[in-house]
């Protein structure tokens, strides 16, 4: 009969009490759940980031730790960590949620609505946008989410270029890896979507050189991690009418301060960090199925590889 | 050796004369292609509805009239045609132009993007939209257009009802026909997309009476033909509350005059028709076939009949 702490602000707990106790019972484990366990009887953790939960130490029973969401950028480094780390992969909750803002916003820019959104002119012009066979999307970072994305706008007809760090396949999309391949995936993407995680090799990837390598005209999506982009970068390329563009829903510092000068450029738009959100529901069960692996003596998955930071 | 008239306005011939011999001439067809040839030695015409030739008497050995686009209204009942009318059904050009605009859309209003787009008081909300297993959508016309719309928002997860004026059926899809199936059609529509033809039956179809039948908040995009809507009711509901918004691609009067209350209400977004317009390649080739087809004794595809005007 484990034990489970349950590792997050109060009101996530009210969001979630009741349905990972259903979770749990619908994967027939007999267990306590609780926000005030004796560390030393804790078998597993179900934990957010900013939870006040930060030294592991004491829990010396510890089997697992389960993230509430997909980044682990503030637990990853974590030195009192010695147990396996299951990242959030939550295909009805955050992958779809993805999929959805990603293929909107690449329509979005696709049929340039934002002309006819705010038009005060009324001006009417017939001109069509190309089809999407002829607008190439490369994603950067090519993971669940990134394949999920690619999928989906591979079968609404774009020309999907997927690149990540390791080489992966995905049917009907181009697949790139490494440097060199970078420039390449960089240098024909008319809308480029950035879907990596958040590591030292990751931060400020998008700077002003591999800006300069993107098509004139170009796109960004930002719905991955906010250090990816070298802001005073990216602001300069939007200034001097290189990028078209910045669609962004996570920085550096969130909320996005009302002073940052994303709020008032004419060229970005904010979304408040809701492109990729853990819904409590399907959450729950991904995680009351991990810890039912984990207790049967399967391997838990998506277990953190803590060298890589993801 | 065929006879083929293409009659349309003469900024049509310069986009298509070039791709149209190339097409003609893929299709193995020894053919005379021109803008100027006498009546009775024309064998087919390739046709705009807005073109100067509104009487077909003269053309005594006429064997079909093939449409350069969708829409027939103009030309579907006029007396003087007695051969075979095609539409244009474009899969390359008419129908994936559609599926992008309307999948565009419906993920737009989906996400409320609109709220980020124009957000002047920099407005962090961090609620993130339901996930589009959450958001029914319902199609009004299940023809081929409807049926690709209704195919990709499905794959994206949204539920989808499709109706039409006779049974049809998709996989993945709920579809309802005649008037019972239109009322519970309505009812569930948290966002409705039309795409009926313009026929005597469809005039006014979405009046007083049937916005009243759908939900709260229902969103509306009309990229299917401008009669389709009673343009003062819409504009009733949307100053009630009734309808969030309505997103529009067609007009009872084309180019929208600058004055009509569409443009400036908060309420209603313009496009200018670009849902769905023919690419003149892929309907250079679009037109070949259907040529070439009708040439080796094969019938035609696409034609309308006359009875039900489309």
């Amino acid at each position: 009969m484990p034990n489970i702490l349950f590792a997050a602000r109060s009101e996530k707990w009210e969001d979630y009490e009741h349905l990972l106790r259903a979770a749990l019972e619908a994967e027939g484990l007999d267990c306590t759940l609780a926000t005030d366990l004796a560390p030393d009887t804790v078998d597993y953790i179900v934990y957010a980031p900013n939870a006040s939960v930060q030294d592991f130490t004491p829990f010396t029973r510890l089997k697992a730790v389960l993230n509430l969401w997909a980044g682990v950028e503030q637990v990853v480094g974590n030195p009192t960590l010695k147990v396996p780390l299951a990242r959030m992969v939550d295909e009805e909750g955050l992958t779809q949620g993805m999929v959805e803002w990603v293929t909107g916003h690449v329509l979005r820019h696709h049929l340039g609505m934002d002309a006819h959104i705010v038009n005060p002119d009324r001006t009417w012009d017939t001109t069509p946008p190309p089809l999407s066979k002829d607008r190439p999307v490369t994603i950067l970072g090519f993971g669940a989410l990134g394949q999920a994305c690619a999928a989906q706008l591979a079968a609404l007809g774009f020309p999907v270029t997927g690149w990540s760090r390791t080489p992966k396949d995905l049917d009907g999309v181009l697949t790139s890896h490494g440097d060199d391949g970078l420039d390449a995936a960089l240098s024909s993407a008319q809308i480029l979507v950035l879907l990596l995680p958040d590591t030292p090799a990751t931060t400020d990837l998008l700077n002003a050189d591999r800006l300069a390598r993107l098509p004139q005209g170009a796109v960004i999506l930002n719905p991955g991690r906010g250090p990816l982009i070298d802001d005073d970068a990216l602001l300069a390329a939007l200034d001097a009418g290189r990028i078209a563009h910045a669609t962004l829903d996570v920085f550096r510092t969130e909320p996005l301060p009302r002073d940052h000068p994303f709020w008032a450029h004419p060229h970005v738009t904010v979304t408040p960090h809701i492109a990729s959100t853990t819904r409590p529901d399907s959450a729950a069960r991904v995680i009351a199925r991990n810890i039912a692996r984990a207790e049967s003596g399967a391997p838990l998955l998506h277990v953190v590889d803590r060298s890589a930071g993801y």
